[in-house]
């Protein structure tokens, strides 16, 4: 079943060491069918080389296996809130991409410097809070994911699809597995450039709003021009 | 038309990723035809890996396209400012090269700090002033283009063959596509050297203006003596 | 002899360059044959690319050559008082990887920063005390081994599978050559994200406790849930 | 004439794009053949994958071209002013290596900082003065070296193969021209960790003599005791 998004989970997760993004199996793609509303995501803990479209998993809405012969990513609970949360999103992937990891662990949100940033993200790329220790004694997983959804209350995630998990890592997503890596892509190039303006320039400010508007909305608004039709990116 | 112009902007796009200038389409080159004043330019949003010779687009100095199937960069507006502005230069590259954006994202020019920038650019190599929300609202590539052509005013764009656009990116040009890309890769190296330098010495001031003199000219001047001829580079 | 274990120390070895870990030969893997008590480790001084499994180097636990016609590692003394002193580590890594060698040479400990760090050492690597004149003058590798050994007095090796030797450069172990080099490759990402999470927050603080417990725990202890079974890591 | 030394001065600098040393032709290795006199060198200006054994270009010590139809690099009076001070050498190398070149251009002598360079350089890794107006004016090449003469005037070339001239870049040497690329190798990677060094810890120290003696001399004193015979390095 679901053979089509499978293929497209599967190159996803491939892509994932081919940007660089990953060390090890530190990385995980899923998408989403949402008619069926079935989750297919990757094995825990195969490396990417051995990954076949038959070893993902398909997993339902209240994480059950429904088909596949091995477990899904530990992270699987996280990516069923997001899924839940954010009705829009097709895929989601998160990995411990070191710069966008070294935010994280920094505790900062990253905020919107150039036209860089502003091609796909509206706004900084906001940090979680803390979580509390019982949010990470029971439930861990599905917790990081409500405190992610805590974070977009009054933000919307196909404006800023990303997020950095305090003291852990990012999650990336879009409208499906292919798109949550290209964005994964972006933070990661937009954290390095960012680290290193700072670096430069400890008292740089965001960007303009009117060229934030500018360059997100010639490629996302409604009046889009970037590229050959409103179909393509990148 | 236009063949042999048209295989040397594609050549010199594909050398964006060999050089590691650019992440997915973020960069784009053109070449112009001096004689009838047609410029040739990277389609908006392709991918590297699937452009061909056939694939680029020739515009008129108005911005109109004669030939090509697809739409041309959506940068179009800004080469076409440069090309008029500074009559000598035959070739542009823009793109988001990390170490250079983040010169640009920190609003600051980057000195001559050492011999191999000196080798290619006769002193600083300025950012321009932030675009004011009328310029970014109207026509914002063409004024992309203008602020550039405003940086150099009391500049020979031949002797400083690149600019930092404030909050957004470098633009390069040279003689032709090849020489416009050299140039890109050079500020990145160097832009990528500066920064480590004041992160060593953050006092570090521009290198002796006898030394620039003798590297920039015994490679550039009448009395060039770098290189197989003169007409050879790099 | 020990071909089995020779060609684990070979491949291990053989995964330095693949993961960029050492230039030139600096670097060195072996495992331990714990019934016999005998050591294999890569010879000293021949590049990787010309390694054969039968140029490893069989050495007793005084350090006698068993067998093998080079001369082991120089770093031979100390595997031998790591392998005595830690009694359920199976391999051995010594790199000058350059992230951790640059906290060992800053004679810092590496503080778990993140979920990337705690998901495989169960709180702060430590560096080393700097080493006495005496014990640099006389059996200085040994008692690079010493010195390691006392810096773990307090502390359990398998939980914390690696070190920063003072001036000098990481050691790491494992329950294998394999997961020794794991454990190295762990280390120098840790390494670089700590870098960058302090030039990002020079104030940022160690992880909270409790999401320390449950990274480590969920991958190695009792309970463990990560992977597709207990005997799997990564 | 001198095919062996063209050979082995050619098979030198193809090494230096393969460890990253250089960007275009931004480097050059000579090899001097110390009965004769003569030097080989790369020609000036020509690509790396372009070159052959018979483009090396024999130069006599006073800089009269024996064989070649190439100019030879632009840096010929710099290498033979050194070949001449140093009798010892037989190799050198010149490079704008990035992380060497920020040293350079930020003018510090790089500090041994841990066993890495104490492995090869015995001590600081010096920085010229500035060069003076005339001597840049006058002879700049030749004058180059001279600078870096008047730096070792009291130390042994031998026991640091490197220098790094100031606001230009490295030049390294060894007792043939391999030896001297593995030192150019060897600088960058400790110019690299000890940046990284001083951002974790600004007031860091010098190593140990004690070390520093242990490490340079078990490679290169009359005990040396490291690889498999004297005649072996790396």
């Amino acid at each position: 079943m679901l053979e089509a998004l499978k293929q497209s989970v599967l190159e996803a997760n491939l892509d994932l060491p081919k940007h660089g993004l990953v060390t090890f199996t530190w990385g995980n793609v899923s998408g989403i069918d949402r008619e069926s509303g079935l989750m297919v995501i990757k094995p825990s803990g195969v490396p990417y080389e051995e990954l076949k479209r038959d070893d993902m998993v398909v997993v339902a809405p209240d994480g059950r296996v429904v088909e596949g012969r091995y477990k899904p990513s530990s992270d699987t609970p996280t990516h069923l809130v997001l899924y839940q949360a954010f009705p829009r999103i097709g895929g989601i992937v998160h990995t411990h991409a070191p710069w966008a990891t070294s935010w994280a662990q920094a505790g900062r949100a990253l905020p919107a410097l150039g036209t860089t940033h502003a091609d796909y993200y509206y706004g900084a790329i906001p940090c979680t809070r803390p979580m509390t220790e019982a949010e990470i004694r029971n439930g861990y997983e599905r917790e990081t994911g409500n405190v992610i959804v805590e974070t977009f209350r009054d933000m919307d995630p196909m404006q800023i699809p990303g997020v950095l998990v305090y003291s852990h890592a990012p999650f990336n997503w879009g409208k499906d597995p292919h798109d949550a890596v290209h964005n994964a892509v972006v933070l990661e190039e937009c954290a390095k450039m960012a680290l290193h303006t700072y670096a430069l320039n400890p008292a740089a400010q965001p960007m303009d709003q009117a060229l934030l508007d500018k360059h997100f909305l010639r490629k996302h608004g409604a009046n889009a021009y970037y590229g050959q039709s409103t179909a393509e990116r990148g």
